[in-house]
């Protein structure tokens, strides 16, 4: 996994990714303390960077493995992703979904011509009704994050932030990056160390779900207790892989971790002083970057909006607090 | 008035101005019944395109003139796109605005550094305390629309929609403008007129406040029988000036209306499809391309988000209509 993976990626996305700006705005800036750059992915197709890795991950598959088609486990962002890849190269796409999953969600991944199987969390085994559809229809799974196209297809938004710095005559700052498993930071991280060899990379993750936190404090793979409880849904990860994690390990600075009622109040702040939505788990960076200003030195930060893919009910409550 | 004006507008904005993105959806492409393409204005500095026309008149002002600074009439965003450009000019902007405007706006506009004077609406008269202050402090009136330098301003918004179009391949669109008195409008007009001459401005306004529609009807400037009674506030304008009309006249095509009702459902597909925030007036040209389609002949729409500037409440309305 290097940087020539993520260039690679690069020319395969280009004309078909969405250069998404870096926003700003002087009353965020007041609150942090510092200039704040905020990286709209929720701008992106599909309304996140996971379209990256998607269309990442299937351009990069030999043709007559990717005509048998795709499949992929996901309740969110991931689906819309590889759907629109597969819907794009016409090629069929399977996505497994929690029957319990939001309905826009399950109907947004539909009508992006993916074949959408529901299971019962509780009485089902998703892994073994995956194998065999897999096995089944010859079937390629494309891995969220543990999949060096997915990861170099979300690094790309790396070499976006690096040169969009650039030609904002910003060379030093840190990069604060909403985690899950660890694939866009991971990405983003070995892009900069290549392209902006002084930014730094920091985790964001919601508190009680610091995997990736704790792994970089204690130098191996922690795991979370627990699997739900927080808002940020698409950043509830167990653990990051051995892939991503080596990669974290190597570039990034402490990672920090931030409260539901943080990320409500960034979701809040974007609306009010950037105009774009954000989802819970996509608001954290920049709730690090509002509520956690001792915790970061850079006089510049670039906080990743991830994602945009929230229900009304929740945005609403993010409004109201 | 011409388009040699709007490129030296375009010069003086270059590095300050946010060339806004060209967002779409699948989703809403299939509402409207054709190719969509979304000109996120409600993310440019201060959530509109007024930022346009504030920091062109201000930068067209010989410096004598504007260090003795500038005043202007506004309860949203033409208050705040003058009141930002003063502060970059570091010379003094006073806003008056009407005591029952929106808090958020009022402190908005004063953070963003200008004197607000408030006004009652029902008991003084704004035109005499604006008057007595300008020549008192030799203040330089800044009009909303009817400006040379302003229209030329927005009409820089007109050269990018006519080169983010042509890197999309397309030569060909009908190009929706939110329209109050014709500021944004005319200047799109002739930017695309000189620059991509085979698409066509269209006009839309809040259904009851249709006077540049009926105007383009009749051939002479009409008037608003009420200034108030629609969500759609940012362009609720009694009738546009000679100087906006005259262009109008020249360039657009006929002029449509949109409902509140239609106004708040494109804002909530915006919210869905876009992740973008805008607000009920910059959101007439979506709901125009969405629920007007037999107006509509052109393969590709080309719609201004105007603005994003919205209060929680009404936006919490357009979430749950």
């Amino acid at each position: 996994m290097n940087i020539d993976r993520i260039r690679a990626a690069a020319e395969r996305l280009n004309g078909h990714v969405r250069r998404t700006p870096l926003l700003s705005s002087p009353f965020i800036d007041a609150i942090a303390g510092r200039r704040v750059l905020v990286k709209a992915e929720c701008l992106q197709h599909t309304g996140s960077f996971k379209f990256r890795g998607g269309w990442s991950a299937l351009s990069a598959m030999p043709d007559a493995q990717r005509q048998k088609g795709v499949i992929a486990y996901s309740s969110g962002n991931h689906a819309q992703g590889v759907a629109n890849a597969a819907r794009h190269f016409g090629v069929p796409s399977v996505i497994l979904m929690p029957s319990d999953a939001p309905q826009i969600k399950i109907a947004n991944t539909r009508a992006l011509g993916a074949e959408v199987v529901l299971y019962d969390r509780a009485t089902e085994n998703r892994d073994a009704i995956g194998d065999a559809l897999a096995a089944d229809r010859g079937l390629t799974l494309v891995k969220p994050f543990d999949d060096p196209d997915v990861i170099a297809g979300q690094g790309t938004c790396g070499l976006e932030i690096a040169e969009q710095a650039r030609e904002l005559g910003i060379d030093r700052a840190e990069v604060l990056v909403c985690c899950g498993g660890g694939g866009f930071a991971s990405g983003i991280a070995l892009a900069l160390a290549a392209e902006a060899p002084q930014m730094q990379v920091r985790t964001v993750e919601p508190d009680g779900f610091d995997d990736v936190k704790r792994s970089l404090a204690s130098g191996r793979i922690e795991r979370n207790a627990q699997s739900s409880g927080s808002i940020c849904d698409a950043i509830l990860t167990p653990a990051p892989s051995e892939l991503t994690f080596g990669i974290l390990k190597q570039y990034c600075g402490a990672g920090i971790a931030v409260s539901d009622a943080e990320a409500l109040a960034a979701m809040k702040a974007a609306f009010d002083r950037l105009r774009v939505v954000i989802e819970p788990g996509g608001a954290a960076a920049l709730a690090a970057a509002m509520f956690h200003r001792s915790e970061i030195a850079a006089d510049t930060v670039i906080v990743t909006a991830s994602g945009g893919n929230v229900d009304p009910s929740v945005f609403i409550r993010a409004l109201q607090e």
